[in-house]
């Protein structure tokens, strides 16, 4: 990931700070106040107030109690049009949603970006094993089956630039080693799914399958993640496949229903 | 909404041409190249050529085929922290779930922005009744459920906006009168939810009810929507009554599970 020069002397293009000043917000901070904003972005305060009442006025930005400023509901609507965000989501939702009456455990959908899994659809139920993700958010690849997925399809070099730094470990059962994950990702790339057996929290099991672009490469994960204790996936294997399949197919044929928007002017 | 000056001459800030270009992108034209994207947001070629290489390398625009560009998925991360978009959709997920269990038909999940109603959330089985809703995408707020339920709890002046413009028809059963449409408003006040019945499209019946905010006041709405024929609303009023009043509460209450995004660094 490129990542913005956060030095407040250095000269940044107004884009740039733009940008920073977006960039600032995370899902541990969704909401500041403008001095907050600023320190955050290494943006002037000066700077700062005039582009978030730009922000504002369009509505990237929008005001949240107390003083402060939260992303708006204009960002993401224009963030929805991502192909990779809310665009696979809807060509993957209806075979999500056979996944999850299957289990009624957990069900998600990822990507790849760099050397990290994005979470782009969460399906779970109120009793289903808790899992740490939000939709949007980000997490390493070498530990959820998703991300075992697209860590074994992914280029030569991400995965070397994976397994040249210190791998991360979540439970006793993350495999670190690095010619250990090398097998790993061998076998997943032979036998077309992966299996996460404790390797994120010790009570969780995922199952997880490539989704195929256009060109035969691999667009995205999904997944099955059910009780550790107990959990058969050999059984689980052959649905998620199934439903990896579907999202493959789905994504070559274009939408049969007419969508709202082309209906009303913009 | 605010909209952007489009003419060509008009002198415009960086921040404003930066949110020219990415305005310009729609669910109509989700791809454009350099060219079309500069005629669109209404930006020189030069100064697109220029912004848009910054908004690639931060990941607000990504490569498409063709020499074609697309939005991001970074950018749809950002927009994902916006609390009306996905912070909303995650709280109100599993009750959502719980509806979509009942029916196997559709479930719809609003807010209001300006006159219209942005949706953000749609679970669908693959035989439920046809809807033209897209998550992320808009509609008139007088002819669907969801719509209704929010114009019935918007500000008068809002109201009165929408009114005092010709309504459009989208159904022969759309009402389109304002004094019909003020008598079904108030009506959906004190029942506390929404029947549209065929009024988006004739096979489809629409059974919404709202979301209250930490003040009191309406942030967003929940509806059912099933085939029109033979539909019983007065079975579906109490099961999307209950889970508008969880989805409340859930607003209320912090998440229980920690996010991935707290263990890593960003």
């Amino acid at each position: 990931m490129t990542s913005v020069d956060r030095t407040p002397g250095a000269s940044r293009s107004v884009t740039a700070k733009v940008l920073a000043l977006l960039e600032a917000f995370t899902p541990d901070t969704p909401e500041m106040t403008l001095s907050e904003l600023a320190r955050r972005s290494g943006v002037s305060l000066p700077t700062a107030h005039r582009r978030v009442a730009e922000l504002l006025e369009w509505g990237a930005l929008e005001h949240a109690p107390g003083g402060r400023y939260r992303i708006g509901l204009r960002l993401w609507e224009v963030g929805s049009l991502a192909p990779r965000g809310l665009g696979l989501r809807e060509a993957a939702m209806p075979f999500l949603e056979d996944l999850y009456e299957f289990t009624r455990e957990n069900v998600q959908l990822a990507v790849r970006e760099g050397t990290e899994v994005v979470f782009v659809e969460r399906i779970a139920g109120r009793r289903a094993v808790p899992v740490w993700t939000r939709v949007g958010g980000r997490f390493a690849l070498h530990a959820t089956g998703v991300g075992l997925v697209l860590l074994a399809h992914a280029p030569v070099e991400v995965q070397q630039e994976l397994l040249d730094a210190p791998l991360d470990r979540y439970s006793p059962k993350t495999i670190t080693d690095p010619a250990a994950l090398r097998e790993k990702l061998a076998s997943i790339r032979q036998s077309g799914f992966a299996v996460s057996d404790g390797q994120v929290t010790v009570d969780a099991l995922s199952v997880a399958a490539p989704v195929l672009g256009q060109d035969g490469s691999v667009v995205a994960a999904v997944s099955l993640v059910v009780r550790a204790e107990g959990a058969q996936s050999a059984m689980l294997r052959p649905v998620v496949q199934s439903a990896a399949r579907a999202i493959t197919r789905a994504l070559h044929t274009p939408a049969p229903t007419p969508i709202i928007s082309h209906r009303i002017p913009s």
